[in-house]
């Protein structure tokens, strides 16, 4: 018999996941490697030691260990804010009226507002055992920069923050927490790198942008002694980190003996989606369990839905190694979308090569849809979500509705990855009613394609 | 033998409170009674229900009843976000290298950001159980108004809020959050009353006040069918649901063998520590156990230390029923201070007798004492708090000092109300070197102690 469920399922600190879930080492057809952008050539570990600390550039390589040990530094720290609540949503479940159980995981409930912190306090904490004085990193609407301010500040690293110029004149708070936590926030483009010198020169009065803020934070972290540059997703490391929420979740699942069906995940660069699918996807893998795995991204930057999996650059300023991903291409420009989170012209590695083996189902969502979803679910079951999240939280909706025609009372696991507090100028628009849905063209989407890299 | 103490304890579901405690109830000295301001006479049930739910009103009378349950509908909603974590601060105590165990219940892991919503919730129950159409109030910072905004939404009442018109325009973002809650959010003054309309005429581009703010509220209850009056703090039912607070904590604290030594709590009008120190003032006042309760409050704005126990106005309108209190009076300006929850002249009655009676200490600290205290604690215990939290946290790491000095394992534990997330202004001051701590002289204290009304 089925235990009672509780609103909140949190895993006692012993039950807590003790390493890392690699997802690559279960998977038949591995990622395509890292490209080094000058030569074509496979990245080595010494190439990759260059700009990433050597245990991270390690575990960007390593393929074929399934687990990592977490180290003890870092389950302390996330005792402070871990096990993350896995809720079922039993209000929302009531408001549709559907058979459906629909849980989410939680990842708001640390000052940083998201999962980013994961990833952060580990890029961190290798950081500081290599004997590094500090880390260089970028940040668009401040999430990765407020998670890695946290992490520095814990392990008394300096955490110098590129943030885009636009950024941070409109959004100050970010901008304030990432200083309170001992951060340097630099407006970017700046007068502190040459490459900022230079696009300040060619183009006056500039707001910026995120390939602009990743230029001169690896600039910077390749000019200074001690220094070195750390990225919030996209990266095989990254979604190692986040395997801590699909872990947590599957234990918590298993705990009361429920067979997740549907996994929703909202995909950017593919953090959060790669983290919390990592260990049910481990199980499709190795032929132990089917679930659908659904990754939604906006209409606005529909990587996966209408882009090609082909070898990109990883940033607009092309000084990153080349991936193979599913991707618009890197000079393209993503319509205006309130999920910046959302807003990367590619897609992990990992994600795009177990999409392209059908593990993994994409559908992507316009703008307007996904706040109606979020207001609905503020509404109903308290916690206001980022604009992020929403996308999850949307395609959850519709898969309940679903359940409710057929009469299936499906187990539907969505990642709720963050908080909408950083975000009500977003919120601000819609309850205007000045929010729009901006969907690319298909000769948008040709045009930048066209400039893809000749490998 | 101690078990092992977790960084978090989580009550089970079944273990959460089933009732709110009356503290009154144990009292041999009880709070007075409130008056009516026309006519100086105890305020009755029936003049009460005139302005509150009924059943809000008897709470609010209620001396004797120990134990209220909490209804389920109120239950089921707390389950969204509570049980609150009594955290074991154990990161602070290694940095402060005190023998002093450090605990502190959060209560900032709601969209709101802050224990307002524990009597927001019952109080829109209450409403609409009445059959009311909706509710009014004011709010200076906003979060009450958010809070009761998510409590409205939830039990689809009205919400009417008069946002003190500088925050309205200086916050945008709790006035967001707030709509998107579905709350009405209007600027006071404004041109919608009475009162509104006569001090804009009266002073034409004031910024507004609490007290105004207060006022329209109370007259939009009165004058619109099927609406009442609801406020957050400084009432004896706030202070009764806010016990919640304190049977949770006092519960972690059991079911690990552990006697709390010091209960500190930041104290403006009352309602968190009132709610917090609940069951231990019961046990004091039973003479069954013995606990230090401080209440901390601002330098800028000394209740407890500074002001006189006397009768009051509760509001600078003067249209709300007259309370014995400690007061500074209620023309007392307070200087500019960040934590806008802890400025109010007076406090809470219940908490004023405890403190005459010698129940609790109270002491008061600077501004930027507390701010020092809060960047530290943001550093080390990863939460960001709220200015007004903050104040505990100063006095609590006091508290572990002096231990450290004496070798003394005391434990201490503190209420962290809420999260800064909406005070990066105030950070952003601090952070640059710009915070000032002001201090009222003797003399304006009894300036405004001279204008208490005669009773």
């Amino acid at each position: 018999m089925q235990k009672e469920i509780p609103y909140k399922i949190y895993l006692e600190e012993s039950e807590m996941p003790k390493a890392w879930y690699n997802v690559r080492a279960d998977m038949k057809n591995k990622p395509a490697p890292l490209l080094n952008p000058g030569t074509l050539q496979k990245m080595t570990l010494d190439e990759l030691s260059g700009v990433f600390c050597r245990e991270l550039a390690q575990q960007e390589l390593d393929e074929t260990t399934a687990y990592f040990d977490i180290p003890k530094e870092i389950l302390d720290f996330y005792k402070m804010y871990r096990p993350s609540p896995l809720v079922r949503a039993y209000f929302l479940e009531k408001a549709l009226g559907t058979p459906a159980h629909i849980y989410y995981k939680f990842e708001g409930n640390n000052t940083s507002g998201s999962h980013k912190l994961n990833s952060a306090i580990a890029q961190a904490y290798y950081a500081k055992k290599q004997g590094l004085k500090g880390v260089t990193t970028e940040t668009g609407a401040g999430q990765w920069g407020t998670a890695l301010s946290m992490a520095c500040s814990y392990f008394n690293l300096d955490c110098q923050v590129y943030m885009v110029k636009v950024s941070y004149e409109q959004k100050p708070f970010r901008r304030e927490v990432m200083r309170t936590y001992g951060a340097k926030v630099t407006p970017s483009p700046s007068m502190e790198t040459e490459v900022g010198r230079r696009i300040n020169a060619e183009f006056p009065g500039t707001n910026g942008s995120l390939g602009c803020a990743i230029s001169e934070a690896v600039e910077a972290a390749v000019s200074q002694d001690g220094y070195r540059y750390v990225l919030g997703s996209v990266l095989s490391q990254v979604l190692l980190h986040q395997s801590v929420i699909g872990l947590e979740t599957k234990a918590a699942l298993d705990k009361y003996g429920i067979k997740a069906d549907i996994i929703i995940g909202c995909a950017g660069g593919g953090s959060n989606l790669g983290g919390l699918m990592a260990p049910f996807a481990g199980e499709m893998l190795r032929g132990e369990a089917d679930y659908r795995i659904i990754a939604v991204e906006p209409k606005s930057c529909p990587s996966l839905t209408r882009g090609k999996y082909a070898y990109d650059f990883c940033d607009t300023g092309k000084v990153c190694p080349l991936a193979k991903m599913y991707t618009l291409g890197s000079s393209f420009m993503p319509s205006p979308n309130h999920a910046g989170g959302l807003r990367y012209h590619g897609m992990s590695s990992v994600v795009s090569q177990l999409y392209d083996d059908g593990y993994i189902e994409a559908t992507s969502v316009e703008q307007t849809e996904v706040f109606k979803a979020a207001q609905m679910f503020a509404r109903i079951e308290g916690t206001l979500p980022a604009p992020e999240s929403s996308h999850a939280i949307k395609v959850a909706i519709d898969e309940a509705l679903k359940c409710k025609e057929t009469g299936e009372s499906k187990n539907i696991v969505f990642g709720l990855t963050g908080t909408g507090y950083f975000d009500m100028y977003a919120y601000a628009a819609y309850n205007d009613g000045k929010m729009g849905d901006y969907i690319p063209t298909d000769e948008d989407i040709q045009k930048s394609l066209s400039k893809l890299p000749k490998v």
